[in-house]
């Protein structure tokens, strides 16, 4: 029979079972430290009707959808998660209770340029809090904490959330009559770590923006304010009563900044910075950016904000909204690239193979059946191969213990427990097998997907 | 601004939030059970290239494929989890590990036509063994033992795991002759159940296959064959010595039968049953088919079987397997639908919801802090509404308790606990009101997402 050669598309991460149940590690941390703040889960559909998905219309995302038709139906794939969540809360607002916290980890399609680390499939990972009419800055807060428990539980320490609050900025840039252009100066404001500071002020006075040197450098000033959380507030109060959108986003900015260290953020893992300023016209109040302190060069592995209108596109109705996503295939990539996984976590799909040396099955079977009661993953090694080979595929998989049950073993009514780490093996009962196994997995349970050890 | 209207495609399931919560969980028992038998978990693309999706062709499933082209690429959506299954052990071949057990759970898609009841975006939760060359038919045996704990684990209680052997069917069929026509006749048997009796014996006796009125007789006096399973194995072993393929299909079926013993299943759920054929020629070995005994009607919720060759189409390599499949989309929306679903489950997104009854948050904070260091799902209500209100709010998110924190409590370093259900409130110190909702939480966790009444 001819054969098609097996393969799978370029830009899509598929990994082998190991690496996999890695990945799956990071997933479960990232549900479980969302659920910890109540969020609910959401499900929806990756293929949406085109004119409800690009309702926004236009930009630089258009050119990746994936998008076809299907009978008579123009269709699309989801390109992120915010604006199904924008759909479904526009859809069921009467049946939804708010604010409405929901978490979503799943599949988006962007259609981008295939090169090394870029992804055509990847998981994002959301949350959102979204506010009928109104929403109070103390869910800003709670945001970067979250993302703070989620990190550190994945076993990441030297990163850095960065928060900015874009009413300061745009009541600066009034202060400074430069609110026409305020949208163009932060964008370009956005780009100083990529491009420095001299391309900044040369883009600022070039005529498509046409700042005076004077204004450029009071804004390359004003972003330079460095810092403890602290100085950077202190430096912030000499601008204040001059604009009242400016002290708005002061105010905020120190409720920020006082809750996080309720929630006991550290504050090397948390940073008032005036740099940021996020790209998107979208976000209006409090932006957030969070760096990897040894890797700076990979960019923002977690990014968000505060919107004032979720679903302008669908409804009347005004939800403010503040959210956050993890870009989550992406950060396993660039956490395996930079050698940050914990090889050493367990990553076998059992904790226990058991290995029968009779032609009769009834007492291994007997054996599992006890052994997932007890809760302990268990697989039997039932193909009729040489010791040796049954060894190896114990070595392969990754097995922590393998229990041998033979004639011996059988009619004492005990079995071989091989600790496969350190290749010790004693005749036990059933029962303090079951023990040991138990108590090793238990002691794994702690290990983090994520080793890092910070090297500067 | 125009608004588009929100609206989710139809066939494509999206629920509210508790209804989500429910799905979630039901997801989650079946990851956790089929983890207590040693798979590995595996993701794989929900788009792969055409030529390798479709490798096999032809079939009624090539009309309903989601196929498109993007940019010089014909790409489909993934139909079910077999062939990308197929695809990734032949391209990884000499990676894994065999036996190589894997589960997925994921979405696959079909344009079907769209009616109540049937999906076009579905959630399939598959596991297979796939051995390299061969494969013990102990594997085969272990397939419903884990589909038993799945069920049973989710509060199913009035389910049969029917079981068939296509050997002993097509051993009967060479016996008789019938070997050209079997394909035809199993395909015709399978339907017994749908169309009944008489329509299967004009059907069989019809020019397109052509038996005897005898032969009609026989074919269906032998899969009248009912009882016990010891009744329906005795009625068996009267055939046996006249067909080779016949005696090894009835070897497996004994050997299956008596594993099943061993992993304890009751016989209630699981039978051997002769009607079971599976209309797909892919099955060569055991079959199974999953019926609930209060709803026949709805037909199998649960089907598999063991097949020779699972990636013929990619490689030269024999790998036979044995799996099944939940339909767990299809499922949720049957179990929904018959009023199975435990409407008493604790679906909030949270389990504890502090109101804060000052202006200051900081109390708030820190008991939210501490109440997620405990592992209680916590949501702090920032927003400034009146009492009434907030009380509104936990009602409509369901939360079993909340936390009032006014002046009084900050200062004696309490809160007033409020069991949401039964409406008693209590003045606790912060220790206390952590107990009771963690041992409140605890006595939840074995509630199952189904309720099965068992109503006959």
């Amino acid at each position: 029979m001819a054969k098609v050669q097996p393969r799978t598309l370029s830009g899509f991460m598929e990994l082998l079972p190991k690496r996999q149940v890695q990945f799956e590690r990071m997933a479960d941390i990232l549900r479980k430290s969302y659920s910890l703040y109540g969020f609910f889960p959401l499900d929806t559909p990756l293929i949406e009707a085109s004119d409800v998905l690009l309702a926004k219309g236009g930009g630089e995302t258009e050119k990746q959808i994936y998008r076809f038709t299907k009978g008579d139906s123009d269709l699309s794939l989801r390109f992120d998660l915010t604006v199904p969540l924008a759909k479904y809360v526009a859809l069921n607002y009467a049946n939804l209770a708010f604010p409405f916290r929901r978490f979503q980890i799943g599949k988006v399609y962007r259609g981008e340029r295939a090169q090394r680390g870029r992804f055509r499939e990847f998981y994002q990972a959301d949350i959102d809090i979204i506010g009928d009419g109104k929403l109070d800055v103390s869910n800003d807060a709670e945001i970067p904490a979250i993302i703070y428990r989620t990190f550190t539980t994945l076993g990441l320490r030297r990163f850095q959330i960065r928060v900015n609050n874009r009413k300061v900025l745009n009541g600066f840039y009034a202060m400074h009559d430069l609110t026409r252009q305020a949208g163009a100066i932060m964008r370009t404001v956005d780009k100083l770590e990529k491009i420095g500071e001299k391309s900044v002020r040369d883009l600022l006075t070039a005529p498509d923006i046409g700042l005076t040197d004077q204004q450029a450098a009071d804004i390359l000033q004003f972003i330079a304010i460095k810092g403890s959380n602290a100085q950077v507030l202190a430096a912030l109060e000499q601008y204040r009563g001059r604009n009242e959108i400016f002290d708005e986003g002061l105010d905020e900015l120190k409720l920020v900044a006082q809750h996080l260290a309720g929630f006991q953020v550290p504050e090397e893992n948390f940073a008032l910075d005036l740099t940021i300023a996020r790209g998107l016209d979208y976000y209006t109040g409090t932006v957030y950016e969070t760096t990897m302190l040894d890797h700076p060069e990979i960019g923002s592995i977690c990014s968000g904000g505060r919107y004032d209108n979720l679903a302008e596109y669908y409804t009347d109705k005004q939800l403010p909204g503040v959210g956050i996503s993890i870009g989550l295939t992406r950060l396993f990539f660039v956490l395996e690239d930079q050698g940050y996984l914990n090889e050493g976590l367990n990553t076998s799909a059992a904790d226990a193979l058991i290995l029968p040396m009779t032609e009769d099955m009834a007492a291994a079977i007997d054996l599992a059946r006890k052994l997932r009661d007890a809760g302990i993953r268990t697989q039997v090694y039932g193909e009729q191969k040489k010791f040796k080979q049954k060894m190896a595929y114990a070595d392969k998989i990754g097995v922590p213990f393998a229990l041998f049950l033979g004639e011996d073993e059988i009619q004492q009514g005990k079995v071989s427990l091989k600790d496969m780490a350190s290749g010790q093996q004693e005749l036990l009962t059933h029962e303090e097998a079951m023990e040991r196994i138990v108590s090793a997995v238990r002691g794994q349970e702690g290990q983090s997907p994520i080793l890092d050890k910070g090297v500067k």
